[in-house]
């Protein structure tokens, strides 16, 4: 099989995965049961779940514990999306062709379905405590996965980046916010996966290292298609986002060197994963796939 | 020393406790952090983490793992009434005579320091892993809290309040509310209590009975005292809820009945306590003025 269609189905089983966890529509409470739902129903890439897998995988872990996790992190990520389109953030009607949760069930609904969804990423995961016995490393698991969450993880970043929304960023701020905006679940994603192998310490830190590296190359690529886009789409010149007072690490750092960037940053991410005695070739070539997309 | 000074001293001792495992505010994101401990230090009772220790010292607890979850329950709780407060919600400008932190901090700000308080809260109780061995009362009370607050807990009442405001409810679904919304947080606050303290499944489920009529009480009563206040303040009529549309016990059931069955679910609370073979005195105290509260 290649690595396209090799995707394509562990995509379809990771969202089947995270579908078992989604709570029954039922209930008093039925409504937001089902605004959760939505939102996780929504479509998207099942990114975060699926390198989890994949790094759990690549450990030798074979147990179910990891199930539980995987639909976790995908809850917070979930969370996170509503959260941001509400009106007193983004103001974001659409997201991946759908309209978005306060759109369909109101501000309130909407607010409370973020809150929900995290809390209940927190209780799903909890269930691990009652599959196995090794309540060690789920403990671990649960301070990264609670850690790389909130305020020194994503949801710091995310705090900085609407405080600072439409002013000029220094090149140590935009690091801080792609760091932990962006990469923070990247890296909880394959640090949990490890942890609830068993890996040791040592390799959990060089995989926090590996997936910091790779999220911010993601973030940056993202950046420079974003001014690609524009110019094909729109027909302005590269770099127009200078204009438009969106500080971005191409407007910092210009597109040659962002291009660099991504490539050292990519290079080093995969030579460093591939220092391990452990492979796993199907995530090696998914993490190039995220720094080498076109869009 | 009498209840009140000793309640006074204890309540002083618990948010001392709480106020340990607030963040620093310093680095980027200062402003999100100063919002989250804004609100965390805006006073308050602070009856449910007090509730959790004096449960935990009941069946013998002398460790320090109890302390990060009393944090995360003072920080749940606290999430919660951020959120209630909101333009969206119940859009309250003043709590506890302070502004409220969207009032402070703006909506966004509000929002995002809401669900930082609420991941702070695991984060928070997730330390216990790193202090004891006891690993496996540790996940149980994760279970317990997480399930607590979550949507068929504190989120789930509050959903449910929120979608029939100026709704007529029948009895049903306002026990459904009143269950959730009010009880919950105390079930949990004794419940992990017990846990943590190493108490039997038949122990706890006694506290979540114990706990769930508490709370019911405390909920009917302050139906009640609002009635009553509004009679000696306003000169209007016992029972002028009902004109307001609002449903409360009173509304449904009566003034008489109303404390009637406050009389009966604290009796019932405080045998069913008694019949343990642990005692604490003041917490007994704690939970009768819990009920017979005249403001």
């Amino acid at each position: 099989m290649n690595f396209e269609d090799e995707l394509k189905q562990k995509v379809q089983e990771t969202e089947k995965t995270v579908y078992e966890f989604l709570p029954e529509e039922e209930g008093f409470q039925k409504t937001i049961l089902e605004a959760m739902n939505y939102s996780m129903k929504a479509g998207g890439k099942r990114l975060r779940p699926l390198l989890m897998a994949e790094t759990y995988r690549m450990f030798g872990g074979t147990g179910e514990v990891i199930r539980p996790f995987m639909a976790a992190m995908e809850m917070i990520h979930t969370h996170s999306l509503i959260h941001d389109d509400l009106p007193a953030l983004d103001n974001d009607e659409y997201r991946r062709g759908k309209k978005t949760t306060h759109v369909v069930y109101g501000e309130a609904m909407a607010i409370l379905a973020g809150d929900a969804l995290l809390n209940y990423a927190y209780e799903t995961a909890a269930r691990a405590f009652a599959l196995e016995p090794g309540h060690e490393r789920i403990g671990k698991a649960f301070r990264i996965l609670t850690a790389k969450t909130g305020i020194y993880g994503m949801l710091g970043g995310q705090c900085v980046d609407v405080e600072y929304e439409g002013k000029n960023l220094e090149r140590e701020r935009l690091d801080f916010i792609y760091r932990l905006k962006t990469s923070a679940l990247i890296e909880a994603s394959m640090m949990v996966g490890a942890v609830l192998a068993g890996a040791s310490d040592e390799k959990i830190a060089l995989l926090e290292r590996v997936a910091g590296k790779v999220g911010l190359a993601f973030q940056i690529q993202d950046d420079i298609l974003d001014v690609v886009s524009t110019t094909e789409t729109l027909g302005k010149p590269v770099g127009s986002d200078e204009e438009n007072r969106k500080t971005t690490y191409v407007t910092l750092e210009g597109i040659e060197k962002a291009r660099e960037d991504v490539r050292r940053l990519s290079d080093e991410a995969i030579e460093e994963l591939d220092t391990l005695e452990e492979k796993n070739p199907f995530l090696m070539e998914l993490l190039k796939s995220l720094i080498d997309r076109k869009k």
